[in-house]
C-alpha cells in the first residue's frame, strides 16, 4: 500500500474501532446492572468476570470479520495463554473492561480500551468510559478528541502545583507494598497537590490528556491498558515513557506520563521500580 | 410546631436545598472553566479558590433570604473565624465545593454537599455531583436516593472482598504521612480488593450509600463534608460513626462510614488515629 492508502485506511479502522468500543460499552453497562461471576488471575485481587470475556469476544470477532488478515491482542486471550507480541502486522490491542475491580463493585470507572499498532508503532487509541459515555479518540499526527473535541495535557512544571495519579497492581506481598508505599510518600511529601488513586489505569491516562491531572505512574499493567491511552495522551500533547526515562516499552508493564517533560523526568528520578513479568514472555514456557 | 408541621416544614427545605444546591452546581460548571484564583488555608495542599467563596455566598443568601431565622456553618465562613456551633436550631451545613483541589485541576470529582440539622440532629442532606449531575439526596426515615432512584449500600462483611475509600487530609509532615501510608497498607495488605482516593469526601461517602464501596475513613475531614453524606448513607441501609467505634461525632474531623457493622468495626480495630484540631474549637480564642 502507498502511505496515502494507508492513512485512508488506518482513518476507516479509527472509524471502526469507535463504533465497536459504543457496542461494547453498551454491553457493559448492561452487565454492570446483572450478578457478576468473579474468578481470579495471576492474585487474589486479580479480578476476572464473564463479561470480560464476553465483551472481549464481542470486539476481536466484529473486529476480525472486517479485518481478517489483523492480529490481535487482547486482556483475556492473553490470560488464556495467547501472546503479546508486536510485528510489523496490523494489530488491536484491546482491554474489554479495564477497571475490572471497580466492574465488579459498580464503582464508575470502568473502560473499553482498543489501541491499534502498525509497524511496531502505536497508530491510533479509542477509550470509552462505560458510566459516563465519554469517548477518548486519537490517531497519530491528527490530534486527541475528548466527545469530539480537541483535548491538552496541562502545561506545568512544578510538582508542587501537580495532582498525580497512579494505580496499584495486583502483587500485595509486604515488599511490594512498600515500595508501593515509598513511592506514594515521596510525592505527598513533596508536597504535590494530591494523589489519586480511581482503579482503571486507561481513564486515569486520559485524566492526563485532558490536562486535569499531571502526572501518572505505575507498575504492573498491561500493554492493553497503555496502548490506545499512549496515542492520545501523545496527541495531546502530552509524553509517554518508561520509568527508566527511556522510550515507552508497551510491554514492559511499567509507565510515566505526564504533561510535561519536565513533570515526567521529576517522576522518573523519584520512583523505586517494582518488577512485574513481562507481558511478552512465553506464558506457555517460562512460567 | 408539632411533628406534623416540622415534618412538612423539613419537606420543604429540603426541596429548597435541591434547587439551591442545582443552581450552586452550575455556578461551579461555569467556573470550572475559567481561569482559577487559587490561594491555600491551613497548609500548602489546603486550596481554596474565588468560586468556593462566591458559590457559598449563593447558596446562604438564598437559603437566608427563604429561611431568615436559620443558622449556617459554611466553609468558607468557618475559615474567615465563623464559629461551627450545632444547636437546636435549624442549621444548614454547607460545602460550596467539596473537592477543591480537583475543581483546580478540572479533575472531575467535585460537589456541592448541603445538609441540615434540627435539635443537633442531622435531618436531611443533599449532594450534587457537578462534573457528571448525579444527585444524592436523603432524609431522615425516608430513604436515600440517587437521581430519585433508591440506593442502597453493600452488604459485604469480608474485607478480601471491599474496596475502600480513604482522602488524604490537608497535613503533610512526615509522622502524619506515615500513620496515613501504614493505615492504607494494613487494608491493601488484608488483602482487600482495592483502596481508591477521590479527592472528594462527600462523592466517596456517596458511593458508599450507593454500595459502589464497602467502606470508607478518613481524619481531617470537616462537618460540612460529613453532614449531608451522613443522612444519605444512613437511609440507604449504612452506618456512620467515630473512628474509635463510638457515635459519630460531627465536629471531630474524623470518620468511618460502611454498609455493615461488621465492616465498619473491621476498619475501626484497624486505623491508627491522625490527630486534627476539632471544627468547634473557636479559631479566634485558641489558636
Amino acid at each position: 500500500m502507498t502511505a496515502l492508502d494507508c492513512n485512508k485506511c488506518w482513518a476507516e479502522c479509527l472509524d471502526v474501532a469507535v463504533e465497536v468500543a459504543l457496542k461494547a460499552g453498551k454491553l457493559v453497562q448492561v452487565a454492570a446492572k446483572q450478578e457478576k461471576n468473579v474468578s481470579t488471575k495471576s492474585t487474589p485481587t486479580d479480578l476476572v468476570t464473564e463479561a470480560d470475556q464476553q465483551v472481549e469476544d464481542l470486539i476481536i470477532s466484529t473486529l476480525r470479520d472486517r479485518f481478517p488478515s489483523h492480529k490481535f491482542i487482547g486482556e483475556e486471550a492473553s490470560a488464556a495463554g495467547g501472546k503479546c507480541l508486536l510485528t510489523d502486522c496490523p494489530t488491536w490491542i484491546i482491554d474489554p473492561i479495564d477497571g475490572t475491580c471497580n466492574f465488579v463493585h459498580s464503582f464508575p470507572m470502568v473502560a473499553v480500551s482498543i489501541g491499534f499498532a502498525v509497524n511496531n508503532e502505536l497508530e491510533f487509541g479509542v477509550i470509552y468510559h462505560c458510566f459516563d459515555g465519554t469517548l477518548y479518540t486519537a490517531r497519530k499526527g491528527h490530534g486527541a478528541f475528548c466527545n469530539g473535541i480537541r483535548i491538552h495535557v496541562s502545561k506545568e512544571k512544578d510538582v508542587s502545583k501537580a495532582l498525580i495519579l497512579t494505580e496499584i497492581g495486583a502483587k500485595r506481598d509486604q515488599d511490594t507494598l512498600n515500595i508501593f508505599s515509598g513511592n506514594i510518600m515521596k510525592f505527598l511529601s513533596a508536597p504535590a497537590h494530591g494523589i489519586r488513586i480511581i482503579g482503571s489505569s486507561t481513564l486515569a491516562l486520559c485524566l492526563i490528556a485532558t490536562g486535569s491531572a499531571e502526572a501518572y505512574y505505575q507498575y504492573g499493567l498491561h500493554c492493553w491498558d497503555i496502548a490506545a491511552a499512549a496515542v492520545i495522551i501523545r496527541e495531546a500533547g502530552g509524553v509517554v515513557m518508561d520509568t527508566s526515562g527511556g522510550p515507552l516499552d508497551l510491554m514492559s508493564r511499567r509507565v510515566v506520563a505526564a504533561g510535561t517533560n519536565e513533570m515526567a523526568n521529576y517522576i522518573v528520578h523519584q520512583l523505586q521500580p517494582i518488577n512485574y513479568e513481562r507481558d511478552d514472555i512465553d506464558q506457555g514456557v517460562q512460567k
